[in-house]
C-alpha cells in the first residue's frame, strides 16, 4: 500500500438545512473539497458515500450514485459504506484504500445526514437501528439510556463527578462558538449544564449532542501528487475495528473495544504514541463519552478522563486540545458526515488556519465510534514537514 | 494488486423465511462460506455486507458488524456496502480488494434480504429508494413501470415479440426447478406468461421476479493460499461501475451505460472475450432485463437478444447458457444477497457440480445492476487449468 494525503476538504454549516435536499447537501460539500484540492472531478477515481439512516428518514439510498452523478465523476465506483455513527470514517478508510491500492490516484469521501425534519420519535427509531435489535430493543434500551449506565458506573467506580463531565459539555460548546460551522456553541456553566432537562439519568440535555442536518468530504491522493503542496496533509494512518452490537457483549461499559484496538493499531502504523499528538477530534456523542474516548485512545490514563476534563486538561491551551471544533456536542452530528467532519477540523489544524487554532499542530488524532462500538475508525493525520 | 480466488461459497434457499432473523440469515450463509472453505473464522481478515433495504424492511442496520460477530470474526474490519440491487457485487468486489490490496489473506462478503414479511406497498416503496426520488418519484414511476417501457421501446426498435420474452421466463422457471435453492421454479409456456397477470404493460406477473428472503456469501484467499485446492476458482476480474439514478439520465432506456462499461472493462482485465465464456449469471430482474443485459453484456449482438432467448441459444445446451441458476426470475431476489448468489452458482459451475451443470464450464461471468444502472459490478471466474 502506497502512502496517501489530503488534499482538499470540505464541509457545511450544520444544523437545519430544510432548503436542501440529502443528495444536494453531499454535493456541496464534495464540490468545496474538490475546490480546495484544485482538482478536477474527471480526476476522481472512487467515491464513497458515509450514511447511516437517509434510507429510513428520507426514502432515499443510493445516495454514494446520486452524489457521483451529481459531482461529475462519470462511471467511477461510486459506495455507499454504514457503520452507523462511524459510516463517514469508513467511507474515508477505504477513499484511502483505493488510493494507496493504486486503484486510482484520486478519491473522494463524503458524508451526509438529513435528520432535522423527522419527529423525535422517528429519529430515536432511527439511530436504535445501530443496536442489536433482538438483544437489545426489549429491554427499551437507547443510546441516552446506555450511555446513561456508562456515566453512573465511571462516576461509581472513577469517582468521577458531575462537575467534570459538565465541563466536557462547557467546552465544547465554548468551542463551537468560534466555529462557524458549528449548529450550537454556546456560553454554558456547569451548572447550566446540571440544570437542563433529565434525558436518561444522569444525562441531561446538554450532555447530549444535536440531530444535525449536515455533509462534510474530504479528497484523499497519493502522497506524489500532494507533494509541494502546502495544503496537503498526510494520512499516517487509518484504520477500522469492530466491536459488539449487544450491550451484553461489553462486560464493561466503561471501554469501547475497537476504540482501544484502533487506537493501539493506528499508533503503530503511525509510528506514533499519544504523547506525539498535538490535538484529538474524538467522539463525543455524550459528554461522558469524551471521557470514556479519551481514555480508551489512551491520551488520558484510565480512570483519568473526568478529571483531566475538570482541570482544563483538554481544553485549548491544555496538554492535550480535545474538539477544538466543538465536536459532536457543539458542531452537531449528522451521522453520516461526521467521521468527515473531524478530518475536516483536523486538516485545518494542521494548516495552521483552524478558528481554535492549536499552536504549531503537527500531529493530529481523529476518532469516529458507530453504536455500541460495533463500528470503530481512527485516523493519524500530520503535516508533511513534521 | 495481486490474484485472488474464491475458495468457498454458501447460499441459503430463496424464498421465505419467517423462522429467521436477517442476520441469522446472513450468519448462516457465511458459516456455509466458512466451512466450505475450509478455513477457520480466525483467518479472515474483513467482512463486506451487501444489504439494501434492512432498514427500511426490518429497523436493523449494523448488519456487518452482527454478522462478523455471530461467525466469531474478532474486531476485523466490517462494512456493510450498499448499491441497491448491487449491492451484492459491491460486497464481493470489495473482499477482493482487501485481498487484493495485501490488507489480509481472506477475506468475506455476504450478502443478505429480507423481505416477504413486509407488504407489498412497503415493498415496493423501499426499492423505489433506489431511484432518484426528486426527479422520478412526481411521475409515478416503478421498477416495474421503467422496464415496461424499456419492453416497449425494445419491441418497436428491434422487433422483440412476445413469446421471445416470455421464452426467457420459461427457460429461467424452468432452470429453477432443478436448482433445491430456487424460490419459484415452474413449469410454465409461454402462453402461461401471456395470461398471467399485468403489473406494468406489457410485463405479466411471471416477467417480474419475486421478493425474496435469502444470504449468500463468498470466501476470498490469496491466489498462493487456493493453490492445490481443487474446489478454488481463480477471479480474473472484478469490476464496479456506476450509473443515472434518473430516468432522465437514460437517453436509451435500452441499454445501461454502467453495464456495457463494466463488461468492458471486465474482459480487458480478464484477457478475455465474450466467446471465451462458457456461461452467464446476470440480472434478470425481469424477463426484458435479461434480453438488454445479455446485449449490453456483449455476448448477444445488438437488438437480437430477443431473437436469441425465443431460438433457446441461451438456454442449457444452447451457444450461450444464461442463468442456469433459475436466475433472480426463479431462484429468487434477495436484494442484497443476489450478486453472492450469482457467484455462488458460478462457482459451483466451475467446480462441475451444478445442478444444470453446462458441460466442461472453464469460464463465466456474473452481472449484478442496482436500480436504474445506478451500480453495477461484473465479474469473471475460470477455473484454475482454464
Amino acid at each position: 500500500m502506497r502512502a496517501v494525503s489530503i488534499l482538499g476538504v470540505g464541509s457545511t454549516r450544520f444544523g437545519r438545512h430544510d432548503e436542501a435536499a440529502i443528495d444536494d447537501l453531499a454535493a456541496g460539500a464534495a464540490r468545496d473539497a474538490l475546490a480546495d484540492a484544485g482538482i478536477e472531478p474527471e480526476r476522481i477515481g472512487a467515491l464513497y458515500l458515509g450514511n447511516f439512516v437517509a434510507g429510513m428518514l428520507t426514502g432515499q439510498e443510493v445516495l454514494a450514485g446520486l452524489v457521483g452523478e451529481a459531482i461529475g465523476l462519470g462511471g467511477v465506483p461510486c459506495t455507499k459504506v454504514e457503520g452507523a455513527c462511524a459510516s463517514g470514517g469508513i467511507a474515508f478508510r477505504h477513499a484511502c484504500l483505493a488510493v494507496g491500492a493504486g486503484l486510482t490516484d484520486a478519491a473522494i469521501a463524503v458524508g451526509v445526514e438529513k435528520m432535522t425534519h423527522a419527529s423525535n420519535p422517528r429519529i430515536t427509531e432511527s439511530l436504535n437501528s445501530a443496536m442489536d435489535n433482538r438483544a437489545d430493543a426489549p429491554s427499551g434500551l437507547t443510546f441516552p439510556g446506555l450511555f446513561g449506565m456508562a456515566y453512573r458506573l465511571h462516576a461509581q467506580r472513577y469517582g468521577t463527578t458531575r462537575d467534570q463531565v459538565s465541563s466536557v459539555v462547557v467546552k465544547n460548546k465554548t468551542n463551537g462558538l468560534s466555529n462557524p460551522l458549528a449548529q450550537m456553541g454556546a456560553n454554558l456553566t456547569t451548572q447550566d449544564v446540571r440544570d437542563s432537562k433529565p434525558i436518561a439519568d444522569p444525562l441531561r440535555l446538554y450532555d447530549c449532542c444535536p440531530a444535525s442536518d449536515g455533509a462534510a468530504a474530504v479528497v484523499v491522493v497519493a502522497r506524489d501528487m500532494a507533494r509541494g503542496n502546502d495544503d496537503a496533509v498526510d494520512v499516517r494512518a487509518s484504520v477500522q475495528t469492530s466491536g459488539s452490537a449487544r450491550i451484553a457483549g461489553h462486560p464493561d461499559l466503561c471501554s469501547f473495544d475497537a476504540t482501544v484496538n484502533a487506537a493501539a493499531r493506528a499508533f503503530d502504523e503511525a509510528g506514533l504514541t499519544a504523547q506525539d499528538l498535538d490535538f484529538v477530534e474524538l467522539h463525543d456523542c455524550f459528554s461522558i463519552a469524551e471521557i470514556i474516548d479519551s481514555e480508551d485512545l489512551g491520551i488520558v490514563p484510565r480512570g483519568e478522563g473526568g478529571a483531566w476534563a475538570g482541570e482544563g486538561r483538554t481544553a485549548l491551551g491544555g496538554d492535550m486540545p480535545i474538539n477544538t471544533s466543538g465536536g459532536l456536542l457543539a458542531k452537531g452530528h449528522p451521522v453520516g458526515a461526521t467521521g468527515l467532519s473531524q478530518l475536516y477540523e483536523a486538516v485545518h489544524q494542521l494548516r495552521g488556519d483552524h478558528p481554535n487554532q492549536v499552536h504549531d499542530a503537527r500531529f493530529g488524532l481523529t476518532h469516529n465510534l458507530g453504536g455500541t462500538g460495533v463500528a470503530c475508525t481512527v485516523s493519524i493525520l500530520g503535516r508533511p514537514d513534521a
